[in-house]
């Protein structure tokens, strides 16, 4: 991992992750699903962003931990019914069998769906720090990202697409929905938390807009790229299922150049801010260099 | 249906239900799955108790229409997930073809994950009558009732005892999970936005308890006794995939005498309220007296 990670963060919410789980073991398999899947790794990059946006405005880590959870939780399930025979038929996620490949496809859809409750109850549960009703609006916020005019939205048009040549705007609008939505709430909802004006709001949006885009095209990249006991999933299998990506519309060369215009415009938009965000344009950093 | 069945809240709800339903349709495939198991009909039970447990301590109907609403997207995205292939694998629901015979299974699952997300945005948006901690409180209802510890556990018990010899307590599980849990909390929901209690609640969810109950084995013996044309699911579907069901380790005799006995319990709690719950007493006889 590049250096300019913030590590110790990562820290905070595996161990936040870890201490919020339920502690209740009966149906022991659902529990067994939701684990395999939740800590088989990660880089926590969406739930790292909510703590690190909450910080620039003056947020404590601890109290915006049960979100930046909550997010984690979110991602965890889309993958899990992303990779699902149905979706995607992936095996391997993280370094591991998916969940369907280890529980079965039953258990996985349920434990899919049980981590996505669990996102809810955690924020309505132990989000205490703050005043109620910026509690409603990450609430909102999360529930608008992860659905049907979000992540949903965009996986069911990616579904569409297979296999078919599909323009610019088409190509945006699922990676859009499908990747960049969660990662613009992610970053929000930190800033929610921790009281940030509708204005500096604004500017983190436009930030977290290109950090999504970003993230995605890396992501495809990666896949033509990327080796497959890095990554921790099969490499080149977005060209074998006929996916629309970056470098199957522009290729890899003009794909790359277009991550780094992306990653400069989010930081450029940081220094709109009157605030210290060197951690976020580390991150946008990060997003350029990572390897997996 | 029974002529006590509050037929006009039956009404405002549907009526509901169609104004707050998203109205972009991109990408119209999965607007339309939602809207076809959405609007299959269905007696809107549970969003019917979330109202009239309202209006037993002076909420006004309207002022709970989101809740109520999203419990009913909550109930129909569990259908539309444990009708899958994986799981339960029926074909008719409601007297229409399943969510995945009528789309797809990849569309079904995404349909279910887009309802489940719509009812917490739904909340989280448009339930603004109420002060934001009981707004909270009732997320945090909705979220348990329907997670690992509510109806996803119930279904795992439930997949995981099919074709064998369950005892009483495992059974009684399976029911007060994958179906108690969210009837229980639309009662209270309805009672905590209009601002019942904690003593009020505790005895509410006393009578939600048994109808819960109740609930459930009229099911289990409607899917014994009952006509598929009538119930617009496929009956006998329990007992030939050797489901646990209240007729299956009672027999019928005394599976409706237990009906009947839960039935007064639940009634038998509301006279413990000093309040006109004159409609909550005629749901429970609905409870027992339906044929769907």
């Amino acid at each position: 991992m590049p250096s300019k990670f913030p590590e110790d963060t990562r820290l905070l919410i595996e161990e936040a992750l870890r201490r919020y789980f339920p502690q209740t073991t009966c149906p022991e398999t659902i529990y067994e699903a939701m684990k395999h899947s939740l800590f088989s790794g990660g880089k926590r990059f969406r739930a790292v962003l909510v703590v690190e946006s909450a910080k620039v405005f003056g947020g404590r880590a601890e109290d915006v931990l049960p979100t930046a959870c909550a997010v984690e939780y979110i991602h965890t399930y889309s993958l899990i019914h992303d990779d699902l025979p149905a979706i995607d038929n992936d095996d391997l996620r993280r370094g591991v069998p998916t969940c369907h490949v280890a529980f079965g496809e039953d258990i996985a859809i349920l434990a899919g769906d049980a981590l996505y409750s669990e996102a809810f109850r955690l924020i309505s549960t132990l989000q205490k720090a703050n005043d109620p009703q910026s509690i409603i609006q990450v609430i909102r916020e999360l529930a608008t990202a992860s659905g049907v005019s979000g992540m949903v939205g965009g996986q069911v048009v990616d579904i569409q697409s297979e296999g078919k040549t599909v323009d610019e705007e088409t190509l945006r609008f699922i990676h859009e929905k499908k990747t960049g939505e969660l990662i613009k709430a992610s970053v929000r909802s930190g800033a929610i938390l921790a009281c940030a004006s509708n204005k500096e709001l604004e500017v983190l949006t436009d930030y977290a807009t290109n950090l999504g885009l970003a993230f995605q095209i890396t992501d495809d990249i990666l896949d033509v790229v990327g080796d497959t006991a890095i990554l921790g999933k099969t490499a080149g299998s977005d060209e074998r299922r006929g996916k629309v990506t970056y470098p199957a519309v522009f290729g890899l060369k003009k794909s790359e150049e277009m991550a780094k215009i992306t990653v400069d415009r989010a930081k450029d938009a940081l220094k709109r801010l009157n605030r210290n965000t060197d951690t976020l344009a580390d991150l946008a950093d990060f997003v350029y260099e990572r390897r997996f």
